[in-house]
């Protein structure tokens, strides 16, 4: 099975972001550093030293699965961690959040759930909720259905952004684990459930609910709504302790998708899979799926939810820092079109 | 008719905010500055002299209308001027915006026009558009269906800043014409153009083409798609040449959801109705849908985008800088549960 069987195709966001580009490219003002395609956008307020980063992002068909099983939530918290981990891989500490939900016909409760655990998730990462907007539109969802979008400003000192550019060969790739799939590849995660449930003559809510020994007993309901992991404490804890000159957080596109975006263009990461266990969950639904290896690596995160490139002089200093922490691997000359190279 | 029988019930927004509003409180940094409710969220910098506001809106079902005309363009727009305009409620002048396209099924023709668009009104505005999200999830739409919310962060010198809390009784208000509905109140201008098309026994799309005499021959699907006013050039003008003490952007709720918002909570507004022409888009709908005046003020902004505060002494400067304006009431004291009162 492939991420486009499942009805999401990447290349056609790709070529929808080419036919605008030149006219975003128009919108640029003095203040704006840096181009289209980082983790967040960056915006030098005149006369201050820092640096804006502003990111937005979504929570996908995981909010379906949230829906599904009446487990509203965590998707709140998830949209609050994305958006974190985005301007964390700009170097940036989150300042304040706003977000959008939309829907047919609001419920309160539901609504309070979601944007009430939103809320927590802020606090609990610093960051201000300073707005939202709540919208309601007759038949644009199917009932029940919402929609969430995240919008955060985080904030720099400009000689602490982190820069793509500054990265040398030879340095080194820290993973960071993720709690699961975070928010991205849900709609091949649900369209393998379906197939799965076929399979064992049941609904699927029944094959979200049973106890499963792959997952050490544990269902595939629970390990699908895990929490997208917030690496604020662990970036912070990073940085204090070594040189990082970049970080990637793996998410819509996987590793192919995002690797990259942490590196200079003449630079490819090499990358040992060997260095790290791929999570149960990743390998029930990649058998489930018969989802090849380079298709699941293009759309999940595998485990790693974050890789930091730190100089190869601080190894020992970042594992040290982190003790959940793994060296998957080195920053290398390319010049194929794959920059990420399996090793 | 009425806003609620279209599908549309603002005290369930009421209802869904009162439930979270200590938790969102609880959010609140040092640098945030105000309280929930106003249109837009402020923040200032450590450090910085500058205020920033940050504010969300969507389009709402303006983007049904968009797509049964196949007119995708405006909305894209709208929302750009929809944002600046909150933005400039609080004083601030546009920095950067993002924006979120999500759909079931991504079709990057109608991305380019939808967006392309939203980049040239950012670019018109001055303002960068610094970073988007584009979400493709599979059966979460109806067919061709999307939604969009917008994301800007506006900045104003602290000192420039508008303050409801500086509005005296007997300060002049000043009314700026709006283009139409702007983008609020569409699920009960199309749930009236269906019941239309029922009297006149044809399909909604004929009913939007037709030329109507009383549109001087120029047809409904025309005046509904009118491009959100952006008041940016205007706001600039009067600032310039009178003593602003607030703004209200008439959106959602119309005149008694957004009037308020502009003022001290001791004092109120009395409009005189008469002062100036509702256009006949708005006559039509309330006629074709029977809707009453109190219902209509309370969903439409009825002919006025916008109204600025003004010191009294400046009430003719301020009518001089904008040949467009009209003086449509003054600020009174208040005791009624009602705050706009009509005269």
């Amino acid at each position: 099975m492939k991420y486009r069987d499942a009805g999401v195709d990447i290349s056609r966001a790709e070529d929808a972001l080419a036919r605008i580009r030149d006219r975003v490219r128009a919108t640029k003002r003095p203040e704006v550093i840096g181009d289209i395609g980082a983790f967040g956008g960056l915006f030098r307020l005149t006369g201050s030293d820092t640096v804006l980063v502003a990111t937005t992002d979504g929570v996908g068909t995981k909010l379906e699965l949230a829906r599904l099983l009446d487990r509203h939530e965590g998707v709140g918290v998830d949209l609050v961690h994305h958006c974190v981990n985005d301007a964390l891989a700009m170097g940036a500490e989150p300042l304040f959040f706003l977000d959008y939900f939309s829907t047919s016909k609001l419920e309160p409760e539901i609504f309070a759930r979601v944007v009430g655990a939103m809320a927590d998730a802020c606090r609990a990462q610093g960051c201000a909720l300073l707005g939202g907007e709540t919208a309601e539109m007759p038949r644009m969802y199917a009932p029940g259905a919402y929609d969430l979008a995240g919008f955060l400003v985080g904030g720099v000192a400009r000689d602490r952004l982190l820069d793509p550019a500054s990265v040398r060969e030879g340095d080194v790739l820290i993973g960071l684990p993720s709690s699961g799939l975070h928010t991205n590849g849900y709609s091949l995660a649900r369209a393998i459930v379906a197939k799965r449930a076929l399979v064992e003559e049941r609904d699927e809510r029944a094959v979200l609910d049973a106890p499963r020994p792959e997952l050490r007993g544990g269902t595939l309901g629970d390990a699908l709504l895990a929490v997208h992991t917030c690496y604020l404490e662990d970036v912070r804890a990073l940085r204090a302790a070594a040189t990082v000159r970049s970080i990637a957080h793996l998410t819509g596109g996987g590793w192919e998708g995002n690797l990259p975006r942490a590196l200079p263009a003449s630079l490819g990461a090499a990358v040992a899979r060997e260095s790290w266990t791929v999570p149960p969950l990743f390998k029930l639904l990649a058998e489930w799926g018969r989802v090849l290896d380079e298709e699941a690596f293009d759309t999940w995160n595998m485990g790693i939810g974050l890789v930091a490139v730190v100089a190869s002089a601080d190894e020992r200093a970042a594992l040290r820092a982190l003790p959940d922490a793994i060296r998957i691997g080195a920053v290398e000359r390319t010049s194929g079109a794959h920059r990420v190279r399996w090793s």
